[in-house]
């Protein structure tokens, strides 16, 4: 196992063509790869604006098979750059089955872990529960040539359980491929609020484990019908003190390149020794739901 | 159950004398009721310097019996003043046995509940595995007349499943009655890092739960031979949103008081709905420690 590596976070604007999507994010692949990235990923539902604004059938076309074409382009790429690449696509299991999927792709072009987002949003403007089913494979740590990786998506974020249980297989890289933005009406009133919020949970994942946290986020506004999200951005890197080592703009398409030294997770664990400390014969009642507990 | 209540954190340096920590507590209690305060919290163990800073079997004897001549105290003033009390203390249970405990006293001067803190450090500086066999109660949610109130205790405050229990079973208020510092030697390299990271857990919790959060610290430089801590102070009030609403600095005695109208925890809940989606038919492994989950 490799002591450090180099990552690759791809911010990116989302247009209406799917081809567009496809090559914009190889161009940028490539970007992050020439730059020494050994391990890349992209946000959340990249190939697509984020069509979960409404619930609209004709959108089910857009899911994709696990491998399929769509992944085989992936897969080539990851081989011929020889990276390490994590994707998310709106999957296709089965006749009226679909789910919200995360894939890694090793260096060798193969797909070595699919994690299928457990913890599933339906907001106004966001109605995922309407296209994906919540994942069924549970949560994935995947050891790599360059590092034990976890990767969880967008709404996870806000469950330190999702964070925990990743960290405890072994991952010391938790990666949140994302689409999450302000409605605009309500950018004045909550957008401060909103966005420190996310930033506040996912440094939280990173101190209460000792793990990296990257996340992943597109920008752009995105409308649909009468219906419209302003992608936040600001992707980042946080270290396993819960430091925001790297961090994107609101507004503006930026490849994230950030260099990752694992001895930090040890050496922060050490000083900061949590995991030692769990309660696990009281904490029952976490498989329970309120009052029940 | 009342809408609203108003609650009295206690910010407060601690001398060697314990009677004069009493009596500054005494007088404390009564300023924050005479400013309204219903609930009032005092720090970690604020009757004693913080003696974990070395192992030290003399301070053995610093140890109270719950209920006790010092419970009594408090029950008494509780009960004078018509407020609900949370006192930190070095609990004796049996010979040999020693907790750290917090206990609510409600405004009739009962205690209601008695909580013995599930998490205990052991670093440098602070020696708890030492004195503190770990809790034996679980987490506590506490019905009063003034609000559904949990008590933890400092170290459980590094803990997403120690806040996660308690408001599964219904707090909408986390106490987190708390003794922690700079190591002055640290402070210049590290300082910043670790009070913001021990800001964000806080914060993380507030919003992973839709709850507010008091986190009360003691003041001060405190001495043991060779040994210092810089209590760093930093009390505050965290709303459903994870906004730090108030907050007190690093080096001043001071008593907060804070208004706090509990539709904003149902209010926040339903528009982060984070409660309704855990995926708890997936979280078995939360009750495992590393690498075996």
């Amino acid at each position: 196992m490799k002591k450090k590596t180099t990552i690759g976070l791809i911010q990116t604007k989302v247009f209406e063509n799917q081809n567009k999507n496809l090559e914009n994010s190889i161009k940028k692949i490539k970007n992050a790869a020439r730059r020494n990235a050994k391990i890349i990923c992209l946000p959340e539902l990249f190939l697509s604006p984020y069509f979960c604004q409404t619930e609209n059938h004709s959108k089910f076309k857009l899911a994709e098979k696990i491998p399929g074409p769509i992944t085989n382009i992936f897969c080539n790429l990851a081989k011929e750059l020889s990276v390490i690449l994590m994707i998310s696509l709106f999957e296709k299991k089965t006749s009226g089955f679909y789910h919200n999927t995360s894939i890694v792709i090793n260096e060798n072009g193969k797909i070595v872990s699919k994690y299928r987002k457990m913890h599933i949003p339906d907001d106004p403007g966001y109605y995922e529960k309407f296209y994906f089913t919540p994942g069924d494979l549970g949560f994935k740590s995947i050891n790599t040539n360059h590092g034990k990786i976890g990767s969880l998506v967008c709404w996870d974020q806000w469950f330190p359980e999702a964070a925990r249980l990743t960290a405890l297989k072994g991952a010391e890289i938790l990666f949140y491929p994302t689409a999450i933005g302000w409605h605009p009406k309500e950018r004045k009133k909550f957008g401060n609020s909103q966005l420190n919020a996310w930033i506040t949970m996912q440094r939280s994942h990173a101190i209460a484990n000792g793990v990296f946290v990257a996340a992943i986020n597109r920008i752009g506004l995105e409308k649909v019908k009468n219906k419209k999200i302003q992608f936040w951005g600001n992707s980042m890197i946080i270290d396993p003190s819960g430091n925001i080592i790297k961090q994107s703009k609101s507004n503006k398409e930026e490849i994230l390149i950030c260099d990752i030294d694992f001895r930090k997770v040890e050496n922060t664990r050490q000083h900061w020794p949590f995991l030692r400390d769990r309660r696990i014969d009281y904490y029952k009642g976490l498989l329970k739901n309120p009052e029940d507990a």
